[in-house]
């Protein structure tokens, strides 16, 4: 083995932990457009959020600023798994026998298991400080719901989770997780909310949905003023909070003395992508590293960066948010129901979409089965068992290690493992049984799905 | 807070990983005795064992050298996850308002999530160097089983588990975990032995046992030439790897300019225990810390060290190993079906037994409820959500953080975290439905076990 010289984990100091998260805003040629509202097709000012955020937050999700402050005690919630480690990938690189170099940056040490803590605790944070006393968000397979219930419950905040009914029956050891740092957790659509009862009325069996749950969780926050609601990806201060990790990640590479050549991060709202490549991003917006390549890894069964269009669309499936101008698939387009819940979003966020649509990101679509092929690889060298959603990133990093030794050059590559699966084993157990699937989606479905965006009469961007 | 110039964790420089295992038998002023042959109650030696082990690990077993060499192929496998960080809990320690100062070293960072590769890999290695193809190995929970499938898969070794079948439908996700790591899972009872044929002609329902599986795996072990048998716990060359923790904690505490008045371990066949305290206990038997407490905590419900009684017993409930000098409660006594499976264990090791029958350690019992909601504090405040087994130790050391703050004194506490428990949420939720109750053990039930051994003529040590 090769990593007798030089460490395999790089450990960052806890005293160097970030002061500062970086708005990638600030370095942008053109600024994310700004969402609108969907009656008036207006943009949107602060007091159009007040009901839903804290202030601070939504001052956030507007500002320019180059970097914003992180509070003293979020970093001291940070450190209690932060710095997350690098990590040196000897063992991958010697089962493919590459000469790629090999870095990725492991998320899965937080309490949850994922990145989501990052933004979740300082989310919580600022609903403290102005006085919220609940919070609702709802969650799919359960990433976000359990990384909320670990934040609130450090700042004496309830937390109302309304739960996908269909992934509340098939990972109760997510609603465990979620009821052990406090978390209330219903399944939705639930008795809790007008909208809830309404669907529950016309059918008492029905299965829930993202976009119900979402509606849920929007309309308990919106009907007390002490509650606020949150939201874990997509939004702006989401992926400033998780730039964290590229913040940590950019010294860590330093202390190895290596630089990326390639910044690889798995997609599904962006907060995970975002936060490990925008500090690299910075040093090409600013035409220092004009070679550096990032990629965007998403399932080629929801392809909204590789076949999506570029416009207006709302950011749930039921439309009760603003229109967010965004890549995307249109908000009524189904994706198959892969393992890689987090990655089965329709759109993207405003930011990741203008950078895309600047040229300064790249786009990557992977099958379920190639994912998991990669996911089992990385856990039988690197010995850490990836979530779903992680191993799209594990696999673009095998096409470009693979394709790094076909070419016979050296390159380094820099990945986000943004979770572990230990909570997903099911899905593992389903590939190792040959029951894990590919979908193909049509050009005629995402067709008819961008359809319903003219009707509607969304802006498109030039 | 208090974290401020202090750091949380404290992490050990892989340069510094040690280089050998710490072999306390060379400074035990009373050496462990011998296991006997059951038979003919005479020392066994070396070829007893060699159906069984490779030799290098029955040279292990028998040496008093004081220090054995690391492999250097397995001090790079230990590279992956080691040295594992030794974490101060602050945020326990203010929860408390204790004046105790907390350390914990936290084992969960390993491919399966204990502190059991250690060992397995050490075992694996030396299994491969003398050109074993195949080793079997019974598992209970699945915890030994996934570590030692991590392991096996790393030297091309091939592994038969035999798990308890009532366990392998509990825990389907300990059977995936092993599968991912190329580990063969069958339910014990099997068709694959005699042992198991017979029981299942007899009673195809039969929900096994560890003492069943055991017997699987060693007659399986002894009837080819190129398979061998591997052991988890109990034994002097396990809890000799293990050593690992205690030396990196020894050098870790010294980086925290801190040093432990009580070192706390888990209890089941000894190896976490073990693994943690003996390098600290090296001081004590020198007489330079003569006033170390070590405390090995384990289940009241299962309570071998508290009220077992010192004598020669059987390894396991069939009585297929040789007679080993332990405290036991008899091999026949059956614990009551408490979530630590890795604790439900009737005996002690030789080494561990004859330190306590000498004042050197303490043991303390802990009930399951107590256990638990140490373990929910901890998940709470610490972050990370504790294995049932590791939970005791929790439970300890707050029993020991209360005392001081009663007392009014600062004291040092280092626990071993040995493991997380993202496998075991189900116990957990069923704490949170209120399901999980105390069992209490009569001095009756275990003078009838004890009688058994008497009745065998099995010998009292003096």
């Amino acid at each position: 083995m090769n990593g007798k010289t030089h460490p395999k984990k790089i450990y960052l100091p806890e005293d160097r932990l970030p002061r500062a998260w970086y708005n990638i805003v600030a370095d942008m040629p053109n600024k994310p457009l700004p969402p609108l509202h969907p009656a008036t097709k207006k943009p949107l000012g602060p007091e159009d959020l007040a009901p839903l955020f804290p202030m601070e937050l939504i001052k956030q999700e507007v500002t320019d600023e180059r970097y914003v402050e992180i509070p003293e005690p979020v970093r001291e919630i940070y450190r209690i798994w932060r710095p997350s480690p690098l990590i040196r990938a000897y063992e991958l690189e010697k089962a493919l026998d590459t000469p790629a170099k090999i870095y990725y940056k492991y998320e899965g040490v937080s309490p949850s298991g994922s990145h989501k803590p990052n933004t979740a605790v300082a989310q919580a944070f600022y609903n403290a400080q102005e006085g919220v006393k609940r919070i609702t968000t709802e969650t799919g397979a359960g990433q976000w719901g359990s990384a909320l219930s670990y934040a609130t419950q450090l700042f004496d905040i309830e937390l109302q989770v309304f739960m996908v009914k269909v992934s509340y029956r098939q990972k109760p050891y997510r609603k465990t997780m979620m009821n052990i740092w406090k978390g209330k957790v219903v399944p939705s659509p639930s008795e809790l909310t007008e909208t809830g009862r309404k669907i529950l009325a016309e059918d008492p069996d029905n299965p829930g949905s993202l976009g119900i749950a979402i509606s849920e969780a929007i309309e308990m926050a919106v009907k007390d003023p002490h509650t606020k609601y949150s939201l874990g990806s997509v939004l702006n201060h989401v992926l400033l909070h998780q730039t964290v990790i590229g913040l940590e990640a950019k010294e860590q590479m330093e202390m190895a003395d290596a630089e990326p050549d390639v910044v690889i991060g798995c997609f599904g709202g962006g907060s995970n992508f975002a936060g490990i490549s925008f500090p690299f991003l910075k040093d090409k917006l600013e035409g220092k590293k004009p070679d550096l390549r990032v990629i965007a890894v998403e399932p080629d069964s929801c392809p909204k960066l590789t076949r999506g269009q570029f416009r207006y669309d709302f950011g749930d499936t039921i439309g009760l948010t603003p229109l967010i101008p965004m890549f995307t698939l249109g908000h009524t387009f189904m994706p198959p129901a892969i393992h890689a819940g987090g990655l089965r979003y329709h759109g993207a966020g405003a930011i990741v979409s203008q950078l895309l649509k600047d040229g300064f990101i790249e786009a990557s679509a992977v099958p379920q089965t190639e994912s998991f092929e990669a996911g089992l690889l990385f856990a039988r060298t690197e010995g850490i068992i990836p979530a779903p959603e992680s191993m799209h990133a594990v696999a673009q990093t095998l096409r470009e290690a693979r394709r790094a030794k076909e070419e016979g050059k050296s390159r380094t590559i820099l990945f986000n493992l943004s979770g572990h699966g230990l909570i997903d084993l099911g899905a593992y157990e389903q590939y190792l049984q040959g029951q894990i699937h590919d979908y193909k989606v049509t050009d005629e479905d995402i067709a008819r799905n961008i359809e319903v965006l003219d009707q509607m009469g969304f802006p498109v961007p030039e």
